[in-house]
């Protein structure tokens, strides 16, 4: 058996990220071919004279997928071990002209004529170059970053084995793999034996489009073939800090972005359950029908939980459907000692969880769970008998592919079933309980800087931890307006963004900062304005390759690029 | 530079598809850890004490994870050899409950406590050996099939680079990409260089639920905020050949399924153009408004192209949006002989297109394309600043999250822009003139032979074939309704599918044919009954490792299976 070279035995090249063989040279005694590796003897291959033609499905052509895939692998793993390295830049920052100008000879313009496997492989290389080290231990820019490696081989088999969740028939064990996932994240969620439907889309937004086209479904199942034109006018509700796509839904299944209501949050960024119930009565009055209730657990910014059970009680008493958005908080429920703070949950009719957030799963990843059996189907079934046979000779209740909006759809199961196979509950536990573990430290460095401030003075209780950075120059004005005025105040003016023409006009210090991080590409973090709150820096981790050394780099470096501002 | 072992120089296992090293073996001297390959010397490793927490990120993982992606790469590999080779079987039939019972030591449940990468390993081999090989050169079953091998490099790259279309910031080169791929596509339908919009969208459904959406805030904007309730009752109009996501979408966008206009085709399943006025003119008197048409190049039984130019000209007398679900025929366009088929295409407002059909892109890929710039953006954004920052360094456009229904959404176009590089656009002519050529050979081996019928007596036009199989008993019986009645009768009674409680309640010829297929595992293929036709088979080609000894195979296998029918 013969291994992949380890770094230290490797050749690499000139731009420092290529860890290949020798495929540049051309092989003695052969007229453009391929080597055959002798006992003891190190094989060569001249890729450049060499196509996609030359693979298999072509006869023979085994010996060139086998170099291909090679010299392929070789290029992955050597960019994994570059992400590990905290040395390495997390990125080559370039601007979309300078990308688009043929860049050190990286072309991505689509030719007529093939090139050789050779160019192809350098063409990766290069797109892995100029790309984002999301699982560098310091990326923070993301609800999802690290790279899980078990994830990313049940990514490699799922694109092998190149089929669709639609039928059991093409799908057989990667249907059953989501089913027994399904299962277990319900009753992990606390739903009993008898409950609990679902299915894995693409995206939290998605899984949260599901969650109120089922609810309509199950009040007024009329809107299927009637439309809303058949129905009261409906009424949901959110809250200020929920993600967006409860909004774009209500737009995208004809209810209108204005029928969500908008429900205030305390400080810390949670619903306020009273403020729920006076929207509600006041939806009423004004001769809305409320349906559905939007609970977030794991808020985008602030990652704030909201209190699931007080609003359980409220959608009982409206005899509301209640959804929690659990895409960001749902990996808490995985650990012990944290899945307390999701305690409601169980009362949701519909929770979406995107394991590729906290759980660390590859993009994309997302269940959408559905309290109510049989739901899913009935919403969304046409019998389209040529497509989903009746007649087969097996159990046809595995045929999944009219329960979804789409038609075909990618396998997102597996990956999650392999991770869950190598780490256990456990594993996924400790990697949750060590992404808070940095919060808190994070927390802590911050409370006792006097050049940052927190934007919570609570402890974090997810992994979201929200901060401005105070430059020298602002350092002696006290907290307050004043303050907020020139940390908002920026440098350099910009014009305005075509797509949202009241943006804000003036890059701001965390801009400013932002800006200067990706051209140095030592570490990234994103930032926001909220609410009152001026432009400010929102570190989440979901890596579990993050240490605290990543979070005391993070912030030196944040202090060192914004000193002078 | 050491290579892969070859087939021929491979341990393979009992169960026949395991092609990998000494990863049982313990290694001498040393204690459950990893051996260390000396020159010359055959390196071992145990991974049966080895867990994925030893991989990377932690620190010293190097070593563990190359042993680890080199034997997950063998099994890859392996099943790819296997998948190219005729005699093996396409699949391992089991069935659901055998597969949940542990079948052969293959458990699918999920475990509190972590599982060695050694079982790892035999998970990932045994999750292939119970799948379907959709790469097999005789799997006919799907539109979507075979493995182009470039497209799976890209996108074993995609989950390594394990990023999302959201920004510029954190896909810099996979937006370039996906905007050049788009532009080349909006050309090759004929579009000018100042007009064109899209995305790559998670599958054709989607994709045609997008120009829904956008066709419907095109006329009414005002649906966007104020929903359906603001809307005149709406008028969609589509064949009854096309595809069941025009009527599903139109279900979840809030129109209601009977808004959907089913317009008759003539024999080869073309919308009728003088039938799709009528029935305009008719949902007119109705009180109706009708706004957008959907033409099918490509349906998905008989592969029907409906008449575009003649549909365009009745969509512009009346002002409609025409939509082409170009889903499984837009790859008709790379082809220099077949492109003609899709003319008047040009004229459409949108298209779907599915490279992961007819151009071999692994699932998924699919784009919707739009000519009117600028109107997906406005349709779908909601400012979310929080996500969106529009005081960014860069070039914001790139910042496509938006435009998007979904959030994050998952890099499909990479490995689309590494087969154009490596095929370039004379490949993939080729590649699709190839799979129309089989579908001809078919054609005319089924028109010479007496134990098939033809279910439409016409050349193909796409490269879908459709005929029953006559067996012997039913041969000596002329065509007509008497054979009909006689071919649909079928031998066991079924239980009605407990979702389509209307359906056909016993098998008929192809589904016991099917059924026999699947047990033996030597081809696939599909089936359905469509219209007055009952069930009669529908071969697809889109694989390019399929050659015409295999739909020779193919035809001899079903006299084979039916013969005693």
């Amino acid at each position: 058996m013969e291994y992949l070279k380890l770094p230290g035995e490797v050749k690499v090249d000139d731009k420092g990220d290529r860890i290949m063989g020798s495929s540049n040279k051309p092989l003695a005694g052969q007229k453009g071919g391929l080597g055959s590796p002798g006992a003891g003897e190190e094989p060569h291959a001249d890729l450049s004279q060499i196509y996609s033609k030359d693979l298999l499905p072509t006869t023979g052509g085994e010996r060139v997928t086998c170099i291909f895939f090679q010299e392929l692998v070789n290029i992955l793993i050597g960019y994994i071990f570059k992400s590990n390295e905290r040395s390495s830049k997390i990125l080559d920052f370039h601007h979309p002209h300078q990308l688009k100008d043929n860049l050190e000879g990286f072309s991505l313009d689509l030719p007529d004529q093939p090139e050789p496997l050779e160019q192809i492989l350098v063409d990766c290389r290069d797109t892995l170059k100029y790309g984002v080290k999301t699982g560098h231990p310091r990326f923070f820019n993301q609800l999802s970053s690290g790279l899980d490696l078990i994830g990313l081989a049940g990514e490699w088999l799922t694109s092998t084995a190149n089929t669709n969740m639609f039928t059991y028939e093409v799908s057989p064990v990667f249907l059953l793999m989501e089913e027994i996932l399904l299962k277990k994240m319900q009753s992990i969620v606390g739903w009993a034996e008898e409950e609990g439907d679902g299915i894995f889309c693409p995206g939290g937004a998605i899984s949260n489009l599901y969650s109120i086209l089922v609810a309509r479904y199950d009040f007024y199942p009329e809107v299927k073939t009637k439309g809303m034109s058949a129905l009261p006018r409906l009424a949901l509700f959110t809250s200020e800090h929920s993600h967006y796509s409860v909004r774009k839904s209500a737009a995208v299944l004809g209810m209108g972005s204005d029928s969500v209501q908008v429900v205030p949050c305390d400080e810390s960024g949670k619903m306020i359950p009273w403020e729920l119930e006076s929207s509600i009565i006041e939806a009423k009055a004004k001769g809305l029908v409320p349906f559905y209730v939007n609970a977030t657990a794991g808020t985008t910014v602030y990652g704030a939980v909201d209190p699931l059970a007080a609003i359980a009680v409220v959608c009982h008493q409206h005899q509301l459907w209640l959804h929690v958005d659990a895409a960001w908080g749902g990996g808490l429920l995985m650990s012990r000692r944290h899945r307390v703070k999701l305690q409601g949950i169980e009362r949701a009719s519909s929770v979406t969880w995107n394991p590729h957030k906290m759980m660390g799963a590859p993009l994309q990843c997302s269940a959408i769970l559905l309290k109510k059996r049989g739901l899913l189907q009935e919403c969304n079934q046409l019998c389209a008998d040529y497509l989903f046979q009746n007649d087969k000779h097996y159990d046809m209740s595995y045929d999944t592919g009219d329960k979804t909006i789409q038609c075909g759809r990618h396998v997102d199961a597996f990956k999650l079933w392999l991770m869950w196979k190598a780490k256990g509950s456990e594993g996924f536990g400790s990697q949750v309980n060590k992404c808070l573990e940095n919060a808190e430290y994070l927390y802590k460095q911050l409370q006792r800087r006097a050049d940052f401030k927190l934007v919570l003075e609570s402890k974090p209780e997810h992994s979201n931890v929200c901060f401005w950075y105070i430059p020298p120059s602002l350092r002696k004005l006290p907290p307050g307006p004043e303050r907020n005025r020139r940390l908002h105040k920026g440098g350099r003016k910009k014009k305005a963004h075509h797509h949202c023409p009241d943006g804000i006009l003036k890059l701001q210090v965390a801009p400013q900062i932002k800006a200067k991080m990706m051209e140095e590409g030592t570490t990234m973090i994103g930032y926001q304005p909220l609410g009152s709150n001026v432009n400010f820096f929102r570190c989440v981790f979901s890596n579990p390759a993050t240490q605290q050394e990543d979070v005391d780099f993070l912030l030196e470096e944040i202090a060192r690029l914004g000193y002078n501002l």
